[in-house]
């Protein structure tokens, strides 16, 4: 009989959002008069419609399609050469980050990378995954078996944790152990919190000296309101040595849907062989690609470039402004019911804790039941999260007005 | 340092088509005159625009995206309910075969899918594959360490390869040793073959004799013009126990720059532990797409739908038959020289022995000189391919018929 992968037997429960779709389905199947008031503050997913921008390029696009002049089948693998080089001189030329363009890899979304990476790297590695974290880091590595068991807190055996906890700010110093692979996401899901260039060149030296990997999700990078904080890991010296970058259009051009992302591979970054060897993983990465994928279709691509046109950036901006804008109200009630509130500033998360001890699954249900209103449990971004619970700001102006004021209400 | 996955390190040479790709390019740059009257029969890549309906489908699936009303973000990672019932009971349930909307996943197209689904395998099946074939079952399983090093010939230890021969029609019987997982593609790519329902019978025997899987590639079951012939391994008694199936829209819809196919995992497939505890491989395929992946662009779900409405299967019965068309030119052509030809009735692929005992790249370089024509080399799909070429009838009427009588004038 054909052979299962073993390590999918290791994963705990449901995926969390799916969990949390179960539940608010439950509740609204047996309480339909509530659920017509429900708000989601829970999964992190755009409400706004798409850039005007990047409709016209789709449509386009798919018009395109539909003419034999203009029709094109397979495009290259790693994706559009003008999607590449517009993401490489706008995202990172432009700021003076060395990238070129075949340093960057289309792909349907950063969710999907952070599973795909693992593909071309050892099993040997040494993984360190901050707690809480978005949970697909823990689950792929899990799946790939580069750990052990579950314990009963949901953790993993084998994992190097990284505690992201009041007393560091959300932002965890290296270990004093040595690991090989660290996975770092700023500004954070679930907790908002971002990294300064201080703290990341703390984390570039770490893996420098221990020749070690960083895997640094800038997915939300657009939130970012300070000017002092960085957007790229290549922003810090040395990263092109070190690090990998994943990003994604999901939550400035409000692509959930539509699909689009990439990841910055520098053709400077080696690994290692068992017995020593050393070989540059861009060309591993370029094949996964043309081997494993035929790239993003083409309509999609055309839209994600569009974001980059000087409407396309205006019309991002106003989105972002939209999110941070929810953000601030919903600071204020939280504030307001005397809840302690971290993110929301650079981020479009709030993470707050619960009030009067409650663990963040009964934060959760009485949110539900007592407010109508949908949040994500802290716990279920890491043991560490337990005490915590997540509030989103993609939603319409006027449903974060209403979620506020029920939360104003909170007892 | 971290460790890369050093089964990248045993695959041979560029994947096929890139270097294919790249052979046309320097031809090109060296012979710019020539380079105009170039013709690609090479890649197995459409050429004719998208039906109507899935233009007008995607367009108003864009259009949707663009209102604050319509507006969508994440799907269900599995892919929405309105693509998989329609597959579902369109593809299958109204062709007597017994599948759920929730055996229909939907994925970015099947070579993606030959990847993912190595994902919730184990490592100890022995796979065999056939020879010649589509280079990415091959690759795929080396990339996930299911084989040892390749050996001179390019083919693989590890792998039990099954050859596809002049003397078997191409269509190969089941191995004599004990396999765990199968690979068969019907319609075949690259000879053109197709499997009998006795052939398949065979197969499903085989398996379920060794409870082993098959993996059913049936990407080019819309080429099937003989109504004797299956168009799924689910038409064969007891497949639902023992089988995959592959599909794709990229050969009927003209799908290959939209990208979208899908996978069907019916759910009374059984695979086991090392320690021989069984379990059922679809939560852990659904678990995979919860985890890894948010489906598939909603406009492109939309489109792929489209293909299923009166309006669009007229459209892609139009295709189908114009490839059927020039491969049956094309066939005539090699006929005309005497050569030896497969395939091309039930596929848009002609399958044809080299003349006067040519290597297959020594083919392909000579009609790429000589006639100015792109051909896939026999030997770039496994050892079994030496000594013939692939010409694809995926081309524009007009040039299928320039092909023809370049073809018929080569010595």
């Amino acid at each position: 009989m054909a052979y299962l992968n073993e390590n999918y037997l290791k994963l705990q429960a449901g995926y969390l959002f799916p969990e949390i779709a179960r539940r608010v389905r439950e509740f609204c199947e047996s309480n339909p008069e509530a659920a017509k008031r429900l708000i989601r503050c829970g999964i992190g997913d755009v409400t706004e419609p798409l850039p005007g921008a990047a409709i016209e390029a789709m449509k386009r696009a798919v018009d395109k399609l539909g003419d034999r002049k203009t029709f094109r089948g397979y495009g290259p693998e790693q994706g559009y050469e003008f999607l590449r080089s517009t993401i490489a001189q706008k995202d990172y030329r432009d700021r003076k980050i060395d990238i070129a363009d075949d340093e960057i890899f289309i792909s349907d979304g950063s969710k999907c990378d952070c599973g795909f990476i693992l593909d071309i790297l050892g099993e040997q590695n040494k993984v360190a995954i901050p707690d809480p974290v978005y949970p697909v880091y823990v689950d792929t590595n899990v799946m790939a078996g580069h750990t052990g068991p579950a314990r009963k807190d949901g953790s993993y055996e084998g994992i190097v944790y990284l505690p992201c906890t009041l007393e560091n700010d959300f932002v965890p110093d290296p270990p004093k152990q040595h690991v090989d692979l660290v996975y770092l996401c700023f500004p954070n899901n679930p907790t908002g919190a971002v990294a300064s260039r201080h703290q990341l060149r703390r984390w570039v030296d770490y893996v420098r000296e221990h020749e070690a990997l960083i895997l640094f999700d800038a997915a939300y990078e657009a939130y970012i309101s300070q000017p002092e904080i960085p957007h790229s890991i290549f922003e810090i010296e040395g990263a092109r040595e070190c690090a990998v970058e994943l990003r994604s259009f999901s939550k400035n051009g409000g692509f959930t849907g539509v699909r689009c992302g990439f990841t910055v591979m520098p053709k400077t970054l080696l690994a290692r062989t068992e017995s020593g060897k050393k070989f540059p993983l861009h060309p591993l990465w370029q094949r996964r690609w043309s081997t494993k994928a035929n790239s993003v279709s083409y309509p999609v691509q055309r839209g994600a470039e569009a974001l980059y046109s000087p409407e396309g950036r205006k019309q991002v901006h106003v989105l972002i402004d939209h999110y941070l804008g929810n953000a601030k109200i919903l600071r204020a009630a939280c504030a307001k019911t005397g809840m302690e509130i971290h993110g929301g500033t650079n981020a479009p998360y709030l993470w707050v804790k619960t009030p009067a001890g409650l663990t963040s699954w009964e934060m959760f249900d009485r949110m539900l039941r007592e407010l109508n209103v949908v949040i994500t449990p802290g716990s279920g971004f890491g043991a560490q999260g337990e005490g915590f619970f997540r509030i989103s700001a993609f939603n319409s102006r006027e449903n974060s007005e209403e979620a506020a004021r029920r939360l104003e209400e909170f007892r």
